[in-house]
């Protein structure tokens, strides 16, 4: 029988024997041999490619987290459509004969925004405890469950779906709250819609020391660590404590890591990787998930950031992964597939080409309009006024830019000193409509000397660079947090600065925002000169070839002279590109982005290439460089 | 007789009386009523109008400092030529009836830069112990002493000339140092080319604290203070411990205060600064010297700075003064002359009346060009390269600018975080030619986030806002101090920024930048768009009107929408400019400065009106504004 009717077939069972220290996965044996990959960070288009090519390396299920900040965007507002279709995506999984493992969250990690949190929580109450059975969180988890799980009951594998396993919280053994009502709330939730067959699991560091607060009674208990670690001491050392008996579990084995903007690409040798793989599994009935298989992309605002130090997350979530951000089959992804087959022998699957890629060139972009002049029609709303300056959250803004603008009503000293108690995470600080400098949360840098006279605007445009998605910060507010005070030459006295207003510009209505670009850039084609430093938008087109134009390919788009920004193409946002920092110089572009004739947008918040007469270029390469050079020669202090 | 007769009559005597604690000035009397007057505040044109002024006022001597600095430029480079000529000013006060109370140094203070100590001691040994007996100092003042003292000596009033007493040093116990060596080498010093007749005096704060240190055995004592003082403690408790008989003398008794750039216009009652004089000169035989009594204008680089805090001396000195910064009479001015006359009853002399001045209107000005398309041009020899930033002093340069720059050959975080360990005293910052900053010491502002990227040149033209003219600081070294320096984003580490190269800027070759800026105006009379914050260069024109053609008139420039710089008419520096930090608005331009066709240069550093279409003006006006706005609403901590 072909595995996926095998699934499909009467033998299903899924149960932990502990007698025999291992699971009995009926069809399939004994362990599970599976990967991480994320729906979100794979454009839909994709998701039967890259599951058939984890399937073929001879995984037998798939790993992924659901993210709640996704499907919630908005209080009791819910999405499961498109590339958030979860049911579809586990079902086109079993289709392929994958289990899926479920990471339930509600907090995830995953180097998302707020750890997958909804910003909106911080909304509802700033001084709720997240990840702590604090009702006022609770209250928000209750009803988030409350929707999500009767969607994934059906999809159980008692239930005839393909979900093996589901994961309660995430890596809670290292969060400082160690609640333990809170786990177990959580698990008697989850029980609740499940009832008592799934297996519900837990995840944390290799050590007594995390499992301490992570494991949660009647829970199954797994850990996470990569190459490097003591297989032994992980797991004799660090679990059995909690799990005197029963089958051993990595849950996150890495065989990469993340990357961060201005730090190296990161990497995970081959032959560590596999060698370490073939010690655990030849281990009796350890179960392994790469973390990830497949990485994807963090389109759009995705990505999340760490601290300390405050530090971003690439657009990229190659992860040094067995299949690349595109999808390919790395050295990595055939070395693990013959020690799988070697350790698991039985049928083979095709590898599926590499999907194609295609060069598509330059395209010339044109200045058409600095941020200033747009402000008020971009801007979701009418400015918000207020004494002081808003949160994000208090503005209810998740990700995006928020402009903040005060008059100056004191006589300066020239130059005065511009503190921001605190700016989360970039300030790009505007004398009138001059762009005078920036602020910087990952520079720790909250003060500047400025020139300003009475009665000029100072502006403030605050970029979310992406929540703490780790440790005990993820209660992170974007936007000017605290006062900003302009401190006197030859004084220590700092003046409070105020009133504020404040232009929403969540930049999430691209429609709106193609349509006044295209009609500015028809309107007037040839601008003037650009200040070096503005915020302002870039557009171009072009055609796709007509071979591919009933079919186009997935791409790569480059930045060379451009500064820091967000890429559009048809509206589809690419995410983040900083070719300064490194180490990624390329987006990923997705071949379902692409129309007959395309429309691209760039949002560049530094420095043009196009100061001289206004055009310049960007270029559409048929390979990624995720290894630029960067300013650190290291990475930094791991997570 | 009229008094200047009088003067040079034989009955001339001048001792002081101890026993009965009054001097015997003949022919004038037994006190001496005094102005300082400062002859190279003053055009040279107008050395006999304020001369006469002051006598008109019922004055008997003037007292002037005499500026080592600029009479020896470099050392061993003498010059006492026109407006230094100050064998010419004292017999111009002897021609009118004045005698002349010289403040001989070395060091006087008198908010000049470095207080009147040449710059180049700080490179002739780094170390120098200025101000104390320190071999390596006292080599200077002696050579310096054997060329000064050999002028003097013949003008002395036992030669028959004005001079009737030398102060040694300048309120030495305020200094830190004590050296008591030092004040009596420097007494010997003078006695040796002076003799034993000539009455050598020491001015010090109204206490014993001050005396202690400042009192020099068998040298006359005397005390400064204003009119809030308490006569009585000032010289009873403060004087008299160290002159137990003898006449009083308050040699700086201040009628208004030093104006700052950003803080308010400092004044003096007249009700206050009569009545107290008054006082004063009521007890028996008490002298007092207006400090001062016509302030003048520090022109060119002359204004020296203060701390702490590091603040800078206005142009103008007109120190709310009984004669203006102008010379006019004011009705402080009247009211002394009517009270001395009532004390001092005798002959009267008609006051001048004030000199003319005129609105000459507005000139338009042109931006001709920035600073870095003229730098090599203009710096005055080629630049200098040195691993380290070198500071003016090793560079041999006294006043004006050092464009520094280097090439950035690391990869920097975006941003990255500039640091100077010191700037003194302003920093505009560039990377390539672009303006991204101002560092300041008045600030306190040494660091500021920067956007730079490999292979990028990063610039910082220094200006010296004068040297440290007071206080244990006046080793005031100019430039950058220590290293540049970036910090990454995410890292403490420090990245030192090597080699440099230096271009000397004094500016003080007007001639050459004349003749360059009229050159590029008229090749190219329609410049372009202007870069914000540009370091630049305007240059206009204007006729005198013909009825002024031959005789021009005083006049004030005035700065509306300039931003900070120094501006020449025909060559002749009229100093800083600083409008937007104020209280001074207006630059007094002495007649003397005028030409049929006039050429109006501005360096402007940090922002012009222009920036429209290239043109502006500056305006002419026929008033001073020295009370404009200010940043600060309070003087700054008393010097």
């Amino acid at each position: 029988l072909p595995v996926s009717k095998r699934l499909k077939s009467s033998q299903r069972l899924f149960v932990v024997d502990y007698e025999n220290n291992r699971f009995l996965f009926l069809p399939f044996g004994m362990s599970m041999q599976s990967g991480s990959m994320h729906y979100m960070r794979i454009p839909r288009i994709h998701w039967r490619d890259r599951l058939l090519k984890l399937r073929a390396a001879g995984l037998n299920a798939i790993q992924t987290y659901i993210q709640w900040s996704l499907h919630e965007p908005w209080p009791g507002v819910y999405d499961f459509d498109g590339n958030l279709d979860i049911s579809s995506y586990f079902k086109e999984a079993q289709d392929l004969g994958l289990a899926v493992i479920i990471r339930l969250g509600p907090y995830i990690d995953a180097e998302m925004d707020m750890g997958g949190l909804p910003f909106w929580l911080l909304r509802e109450d700033p001084h709720m405890k997240l990840r702590t059975s604090d009702p006022s969180y609770m209250k928000w988890v209750q009803k988030w469950y409350g929707v999500l799980l009767p969607i994934l009951r059906p999809l159980l594998y008692e239930n005839g779906g393909p979900i093996i396993m589901m994961q309660i919280e995430n890596e809670y053994g290292s969060y400082f709250a160690c609640d333990s009502n809170y786990t177990l709330q959580l698990r008697d939730l989850t029980r609740g819609y499940v009832g008592d067959q799934t297996v519900l699991f837990t995840t944390d560091g290799p050590s007594v020391n995390y499992l301490r607060c992570g494991f949660i009674p009647k829970v199954f208990p797994t850990i996470d660590f990569g190459s490097g670690q003591d297989i032994g001491a992980a797991f004799f050392n660090g679990l059995r404590p909690f799990l005197p008996k029963g089958p051993l579990v990595n849950s996150e084995y890495y065989p990469g890591w993340i990357d961060y903007w201005g730090y190296p690409h990161s990497t995970g040798a081959t032959k560590a990787v596999v060698h370490t793989m073939v010690r655990m599994l030849a281990l009796p009935t350890v179960s392994v998930n790469f973390y990830v298989f497949h990485g994807g992309t963090n389109f759009g605002f995705l990505a999340g950031s760490n601290s300390d130090p405050f530090r971003g997350v690439t657009t990229s979530y190659d992860y040094d992964a067995p299949l690349t951000e595109a999808g390919d089959p790395t050295e990595k992804y055939f070395t693990i597939r013959d020690a799988l087959n070697v350790l698991f022998p039985g049928p083979q699957f095709p590898v599926p080409d590499p999907t194609k890629k295609y060069a598509y060139g330059n395209v010339e972009m044109n200045y058409v309009t600095s941020l200033s002049s747009l402000l008020s029609s971009l801007a979701q709303e009418r400015p918000i006024s207020s004494s002081h300056p808003l949160t994000f959250e208090e503005i209810g803004q998740a990700y995006g830019f928020v402009y903040y603008e005060t008059v100056v009503d004191i006589h300066p000293t020239d130059p005065a000193i511009l503190n921001v108690s605190e700016v989360h995470d970039r300030g790009y600080v505007f004398v009138g409509d001059k762009p005078v400098g920036i602020l910087s949360r990952e520079s720790n840098s909250y003060s500047m000397p400025i020139s300003i006279i009475k009665g000029q605007r100072l502006g403030i445009l605050v970029e979310n660079q992406g929540r703490i998605a780790f440790g005990r910060d993820i209660n992170d507010f974007k936007g000017i947090i605290g006062n900003v005070t302009l401190r006197m030459a030859g004084d220590d006295k700092l003046h409070i600065l105020e009133p504020w207003s404040m232009h929403s510009l969540p930049l999430n209505n691209t429609e709106d925002l193609l349509s006044q670009l295209r009609r500015r850039f028809q309107r007037n084609p040839l601008p003037k000169q650009i200040v070096h430093g503005s915020v302002a938008f870039y557009y171009g087109t072009f055609p796709l070839p007509s071979a591919l134009k009933k079919e186009p390919q997935d791409s790569f788009l480059q930045f060379d002279g451009w500064t820091r920004g967000i890429a559009w193409v048809n509206g589809f946002n690419l995410g983040r590109y900083w070719p300064v920092m490194g180490p990624q110089l390329t987006l990923y572009v997705p071949k379902s982005a692409f129309r007959p004739l395309n429309e691209v947008i760039l949002f560049e918040l530094e420095g043009s290439p196009c100061e001289q007469d206004g055009k310049c270029k960007v270029q559409f390469v048929d390979s990624p460089i995720l290894n630029g050079s960067t300013p650190h020669i290291e990475s930094p202090l791991s997570l």
